[in-house]
């Protein structure tokens, strides 16, 4: 691959792009077009922005992702987890609706797209790693809730804030008698009428013998049904007039070219939340596309993938957006309707401009209700709490780590959250590897094969202790085995030969190293020899480049079944 | 062990204790004062107090650790770098020489005998394995580089501060013209003569005759020597009137009752110092300790260890001390001189009382110089750059961390490099298990001995490829693995089974479970058989509790070599 071609994927299906792919692109973007005008509007509320900001930020980013990304069906523009994590990071320096409040959510998107870009070009994909699949669940399903939550205020009509499930509740109840009864009604219809919808309607269409692909359609334009019929019950009995807030005049425009501030105080106190949100949004992203293009065999390169989102990012930086990502939803309802290649991307970032041209007066009279009950309904498919049974069963430390996600994001908000399930899950990692499973292993009966004494039936062999060291040796742990074989030593007064079996042992640093020779030296100082077998390529490698080796009171044999022959018969 | 003794070891020592062991630690005692006398003075200068605090800090401590802590011979009070710690930490709050500062050091003594008690009664001992040998290295040198760059004040006879180096050269820097010669001539003189002790006395002695052990004594008491000296010149000359700064009136007194100060804002504030203080306090104790205990086949008990130490930083916080921990030269001292028990330290408790009551006029004269020489030429010795090649050569991670701790250290200051050297460890360790050594394996002609192909003449079958996993699989590593197998069968066309051999597969966590799922499911497509060899029991056992194996396209297999029977001949 040309270094260009490898920066620049279009290059690669660009060139070889056909008719027939072109009508399923065309086709695709259409579906997407028509689902994601409600969901644009309603993750620019979710964000505190201008409804506008929501469908700009999915024009230009997408065609930007079009040209730098892998994926050939990830669907970029706002979603429903970064859009609250920018209401979180942005509320913290600005006022809601103010020129500041936008500015800020567009210093947000350019930082979140510089450090993208710079995670790309350094090749730093491998971050996204340090997230496990624990608390990547936890955090998810921890701001559904979170953000079902923050939504229940559109759906009462009353003015509340907060951004932790306490907050929320206290400024609900504070706030509980202003409700409008009006705005409640056409709330919780809608959000009864989207949940019948997922769950009802498709039956329903099937038993009338519409075909199933048909069916699935009406399904994805459920949200735009609800839409459609708010809007008009508003706009025919004037209910704007009697409290039902209403999305109102949206400015009928291309996305207009806009400036971040560059304010060094601002950027600096963005620079967290801006973190948070690429690694999150890089995550969501790539697990979107790793699992689409698993369907098909392709494969996408996950560093790419960050210049793709950092271009993306940028794009929406200087085009009246906020930071973005791809979407679970929207890719699938994508990779769903039949595209094949990113201009089908392309074709619903046109389709989206057209929108915003000529369709914004079209929703003046929205209820901004009708938009929340589209995001409660979104997000809680994403809310599952069957992670904390599962990993309970599994694993004691993934189980801690999810909990202390979920709590901490429900109590003290997404940043917290996420970086404490980070922190937790090291800190397990490593305080599991301080303390490594050593087992003392006999030869299987008439094979070389040498397994735990506690678990097989095993031989072993008077004054020969085989100990194989379940993990790599590093200074986390280098005292541990020095204990354990000291402590050994003073039990058994028998004792000829230690043979440290090292097939599991992957490394062995510079601490372990001189607790190595300090073992050796105390069983030296007692005629007691101490052997290594199994050790590995690169780990002998690093040994020979030290005296260990020459001040070794034993072998190291390539095998157990040689150390076992040869000191067995000792 | 009865709880009772597990908590006060000095019920097991203190129940056989006999004359002969009572008259070597007797003697032992008496060396023992007579070298820490000059130490506890020049310690106490070195952290900012005035130097009857030294004293105090050695006496009630000392008695504590007697009565709580497991080494024989470790003796407890101020130490270089703890000292230089408080230095810092205290002076971060309050002015050198104000009834703050000296508060203030108390109240970092109770943090820091608060946190370690609380260390040792949570059997916590196994968290200073963090701090890894090349780290500890490496702040060991920065640490006694800055110390003596830190002493150049009192030789030089001006008031320079700072807390780093280049604040240290500055502030010299621009006092330099008040440099007074007569100090100067003194301190030179004193730093002189203590590094012709260490290196030239002892070799001289001998050769008049003098028997070893006294040779060594004379050697100890060089520091003394020093001090009588200096002192006799200037109360003979009255050089103090000229320019040459004294210790001046020390008070007669035993350790005065003290109450540290417990503001909540103090307290806060010295936290994190008190930490660190607390966590490399206790690497020192522990690892002379345990050189120590090892020379005598004796065992420390490091959780105890914690509670002594926590017992003798609560002591000194309450009789007019500053933060203490076990050190090297003293505890070196105090073993050679025939110490036996912890009564030695009772003793030279003792031996400090009598001298704080009575001799403390002798020192009015005492230039601070000769106090800051000695400092210097005992930390100089601690000073061991080698560090940094031997790391060089073994690891390039641990030559990183060394490097970072020593150029933080003496950049930033101590909190600084202990903290980068923690952290970059950690870091680096992390990096290197996120992408592990994955060897494609054969047999070993004619054994059941499986090894690397690239490495070994081994033989190998067509259509089965064998993974030997380096490295136990969890969420940092996870997906690297997937990568790998899905990159292997995109080139491999003949695939048509996969062993991936765990015998250094310490853990599977949750998310490389889900990995694992992935992987089989992508095989299983292909008509690909995925088996595993040789998994360890505590690895079986939890992936017994899942679906995998029964979802799993293929076997486990105890050892690879029945692997390789039954799928070779397939």
């Amino acid at each position: 691959m040309t270094p260009l071609a490898r920066y620049l994927p279009i290059l690669d299906w660009g060139r070889s792009y056909t008719g027939a792919q072109m009508s399923s692109d065309l086709i695709a973007a259409v579906i997407v077009t028509i689902m994601l005008i409600p969901q644009s509007l309603a993750y620019a509320l979710l964000a505190g922005l201008p409804p506008e900001a929501g469908i700009y930020a999915s024009i230009v980013p997408i065609l930007l992702y079009a040209v730098f990304g892998t994926s050939r069906v990830l669907a970029v523009g706002p979603v429903a987890v970064v859009s609250l994590m920018t209401a979180v990071a942005v509320g913290q320096v600005a006022e809601q609706g103010t020129i500041g409040y936008a500015l800020a959510a567009l210093s947000l998107a350019l930082l979140s797209g510089v450090m993208l870009l710079a995670m790309g070009l350094l090749r730093l994909g491998f971050l996204a790693n340090f997230l496990s699949h624990p608390v990547i669940a936890g955090f998810i399903t921890a701001s559904g809730v979170l953000i079902a939550a923050s939504q229940l205020k559109h759906i009462l009509g009353v003015p509340a804030q907060g951004h932790t499930l306490l907050e929320m509740a206290a400024s609900l109840a504070a706030h509980g008698a202003e409700t409008s009864l009006l705005t409640l009604a056409i709330g919780a219809g809608a959000v009864a009428f989207l949940f019948w919808v997922r769950k009802g309607l498709k039956p329903l269409l099937l038993r009338l013998g519409l075909p199933p692909g048909l069916a699935d359609f009406a399904v994805k334009a459920g949200p735009v049904g609800a839409v459609v019929a708010t809007t008009v019950l508003v706009q025919a009995y004037g209910l704007h007039t009697q409290g039902v807030a209403i999305v109102g005049a949206v400015p009928q425009s291309l996305p207009p070219l806009t400036l971040p501030s560059f304010s060094l105080e601002l950027l600096n106190t963005l620079l967290v939340p801006a973190l948070l949100i690429s690694v999150i949004g890089f995550v969501e992203s790539v697990s979107v596309a790793q699992t689409l293009a698993a369907r098909k065999r392709q494969r996408i390169d996950p560093d790419q993938e960050l210049i793709g989102l950092g271009a993306a990012n940028l794009g929406a930086a200087f085009t009246g957006g906020f930071p973005v990502t791809g979407g679970f939803a929207r890719s699938v309802v994508n990779y769903d309707a039949g595209a094949e290649t990113p201009a089908a991307g392309a074709f619903t970032a046109a389709g989206l401009a057209i929108a915003a041209l000529f369709l914004t007066p079209l929703v003046y009279f929205l209820p901004k209700a009708t938009l929340a009950a589209t995001i409660i309904v979104a997000v809680l498919s994403l809310v599952d709490f069957s992670i904390l049974k599962r990993t309970w069963v599994y694993s004691k430390a993934d189980f801690l780590a999810v909990a202390a996600t979920l709590l901490m994001t429900l109590g003290l908000g997404v940043e917290a959250g996420v970086s404490a399930g980070v922190i937790m899950s090291l800190l397990l990692h490593l305080y599991k590897t301080s303390r490594p499973h050593v087992a003392e292993v006999g030869r299987v009966p008439g094979t070389e094969h040498f397994r735990n004494i506690r678990r097989h039936k095993v031989e072993t062999s008077p004054g020969l202790l085989s100990l194989r060291i379940d993990e790599s040796l590093y200074f986390v742990n280098a005292r541990f085995l020095e204990n354990l074989v000291l402590d050994r030593l003073a039990r058994d007064k028998d004792l000829r030969n230690v043979v440290l079996m090292c097939s599991a042992v992957n490394e062995i640093d510079y601490s372990a190293l001189e607790n190595l020779e300090a073992i050796n030296q105390r069983l030296k100082e007692q005629g007691i020899g101490l052997h290594l077998s199994e050790v590995k390529g690169p780990v002998m490698d690093r040994l020979q480049k030290t005296h260990f080796l020459e001040e070794l009171n034993g072998r190291v044999y390539l095998s157990q079944f040689h150390a076992w022959q040869e000191l067995s018969a000792a």
